[in-house]
């Protein structure tokens, strides 16, 4: 042990001097905390922090609060290189132009780096990883996944006793809020969105949140601290919840379950399985209970057996609430690796492909309403050896749930079926195989059930 | 910075030695982590991690793993004080004897230690962290509070940004295992705690779990972590759950919520609140949801806002995972303050007094079958300023909600009142003011109501 080293406040004295760059909502929110909570900051980490410059695009923009106090620095880059500041914080976002490059002069120039910015690291993570290895500095990005919910430290520090099996979680607000109005309104998709972009809970092009991509950089991040693999958000695959209905959601809530958008990643026989997607969930569990903005995040491992973190996932004060936390783990001079691991230990991510994936399905079918539909289609099941848990089928010409969206066309009549655990492949081609019959008349909705 | 003190790696190659003291299911469950964990542990943590020596009252006893590659040592005391060993971890339990004094003797040696104690840092964390500090040393219970759920990090370290409101949670994984069942059954608190008896899940003394006790200990940790205040849990309200009734489950039912045995702590105008007792939670709070053994803490804070941590309050390995985290935080140099700040900035807590509490009550009646009895009971309510928010009184003679157990005695009436927020002292003395009156024919039960 180094005592010297890890004694609190000894040598400390000199105040821990920061520079922000980006004073968006995040950016005020964590120049605010600071100042708020600064006699709290230098109890807790036995040496005071301040903001000494920052940057931002728009020099005159009203903020609502005074910048006086702080030096302006027009070039983020140059922020970041500043002899001036001891941490660089990014809080531009975005995976390229300013917020990498200065972040990279940061780490370059040997300054520990805190960022909110999870496109950033789900692109170029490793690359970082290495260069804040390569400087012997901290890179914290507490607030990329999950916002206020402390889920990096969980898995980067607090869990280092356990092998982990899945790690899965409503990581996107915009989602998670039209999922929950859809279901308890009974509104279309496109009503909550519309409701949503008033709100401010979704953008005015809401294509990332809900095409889910917003969600996979989370994930990307989340499997690498999980299964000490390198970052790869390529290998995701990503569906999004625009084809949700409120048939489904109605179906779902008769059989026991909600509908999630969930990003989940599991080992595999096949490697790392990692996969964005609307996910049937049974209500008893607890990440089913997650309504509105609000995040959660699930770990399955084998020492802790369920852990479930739940918060915000987003806004201002929340957001850096987790910056705030991530600067006060390098005051107190903790470094741990940023993926939890030294960047040449993680190993590369062997992706299991979608095809090898395990697990119960909801399909949703318009079945028409011809001889031998029903017999045809129980054959497809069955030859690929899929068993049924439900079949839920409503008189002919009716409404699976009688929902405002047309679940049939006319003449067709809704089935509803969930299967026990099959694979992806076996219940695609056995679609692909009762549509070539011709038993199907519209294009069959499918949703994957995620075990508790 | 001092970059050679957070350097990860470098100068660290020796292993940290440990001592383990207690070997019981936590104790052998981290004998069993650690050795699983070894290469993960010092990949993370920069150094590898050995258990060299180990100390239990019983050298022969069978424990299911061979402990021939340990040294043993019969005196923990002198375990603790041992130079062979880098690090104590205290496994024993109990508030004095051996776990307090070989606690005190790493501490005053200058080593870090670790603990699981709750009822040890509940009676000595003041003291505790005074050595800890002056010795200059950690003085790590992440599995003190909550099992397996990372909650003393996360107020400890992540949250430092926050001024936080409340801290509460379900802490007692018995007490929530036999309300469950209560309420999913209606069978009987003595019933219920027969089959907790039988599964393990309660001791063959129940009174420190069933009574509140544990939940309390726990809670006092919390509290002094939440709020910067000394560790007081002589100034906590208690109350165990011994005379909650079916009839009250079902009434709670009725009107929309759950009963929970809760630690709380929070902010008042008179000080620090803190109490354990049964609680009437919403059924849509996140911690409404939480059953069986389970355990889970909430978080209200202004920046973060809510945040809810849920997982295994006990069991070996989840316990042994908080035990290893925390022994994971040594080796990376981690210290921080025990009680997240320097003793002599943490405030003597200033304990609200309970007549003070202001909250909705929960209030089940025998009302006398006398005229005048009805407006009698409403007078003295209303003498006191309290309002009702819900009245709930069955046909007489009848059974409040049809339960197991007589809620009523004959020829009095059942009647449920939800009151809108009261104090204590207005509550009580209103109900003194019927019983006095006559009005009232058995001892009136009175729950509070947590506000989401």
């Amino acid at each position: 042990m180094h005592k010297s080293a890890t004694r609190i406040g000894s040598d400390m004295a000199e105040p821990l001097k920061i520079g922000v760059a980006g004073l968006g909502t995040v950016g005020i929110s964590t120049l605010r905390l600071l100042e708020r909570r600064a006699n709290a900051m230098s109890a807790s980490c036995g040496r005071s922090v301040m903001v000494t410059a920052v940057s931002a695009r728009s020099r005159g923009r009203d903020r609502g609060i005074s910048l006086e106090r702080y030096r302006w620095v027009d070039d983020p880059v140059a922020l970041a290189r500043d002899p001036g500041i001891d941490v660089f914080v990014e809080l531009m976002g975005g995976d390229a132009g300013a917020a990498h490059e200065s972040v990279v002069a940061a780490l370059d120039a040997g300054k520990p780096v805190v960022t909110a910015n999870k496109a950033l690291l789900a692109r170029h993570g490793v690359d970082l990883a290495r260069r804040a290895e390569k400087a012997g500095v901290a890179l914290n990005f507490e607030a990329a996944v999950a916002g206020g919910v402390p889920i990096i430290k969980a898995l980067r520090e607090s869990l280092v006793g356990n092998n982990i099996e899945r790690v899965y979680g409503i990581l996107n607000g915009t989602c998670n809020y039209i999922l929950t109005r859809m279901e308890a309104e009974g509104l279309s998709f496109e009503a909550c969105l519309a409701e949503a972009q008033r709100l401010g809970y979704a953008e005015a092009d809401p294509t990332f949140d809900i095409g889910g991509f917003d969600t996979a950089h989370k994930l990307a991040i989340l499997t690498s601290l999980a299964f000490g693999t390198e970052v790869d958000a390529e290998a995701i695959h990503v569906e999004g919840i625009a084809q949700i209905t409120t048939a489904d959601l109605k179906a779902a809530d008769d059989l026991g379950y909600r509908i999630k958008l969930l990003g989940v990643a599991t080992r595999s026989e096949t490697g790392v399985e990692q996969r964005v997607h609307p996910t049937m969930v049974p209500k008893s569990a607890p990440i089913a209970q997650v309504n509105g903005v609000t995040n959660a995040v699930a770990i399955d491992a084998d020492a802790v057996a369920e852990l479930t973190l739940v918060g915000p996932g987003a806004g201002g004060d929340a957001t850096a609430s987790a910056v705030v936390g991530d600067i006060a783990d390098i005051a107190r001079g903790l470094r741990v690796w940023p993926f939890g691991r030294p960047v040449d230990e993680l190993t590369r991510l062997s992706a299991a492909p979608m095809q090898a994936h395990k697990g119960g399905y909801y399909v949703r079918l318009s079945v028409a309403d011809r001889p031998g539909a029903a017999a045809g289609i129980a054959t497809r099941m069955a030859e690929r050896e899929i068993s049924l848990e439900s079949i839920v089928q409503r008189h002919r010409g009716a409404r699976v749930h009688g929902g405002d969206d047309p679940a049939t066309v006319a003449g067709a009549v809704p089935v509803v079926l969930i299967t026990y655990a099959t694979t992806e492949a076996a219940i695609r081609s056995a679609l692909a195989a009762m549509v070539a019959d011709g038993y199907i008349v519209e294009t069959p909705q499918l949703i994957r059930i995620e075990r508790e």
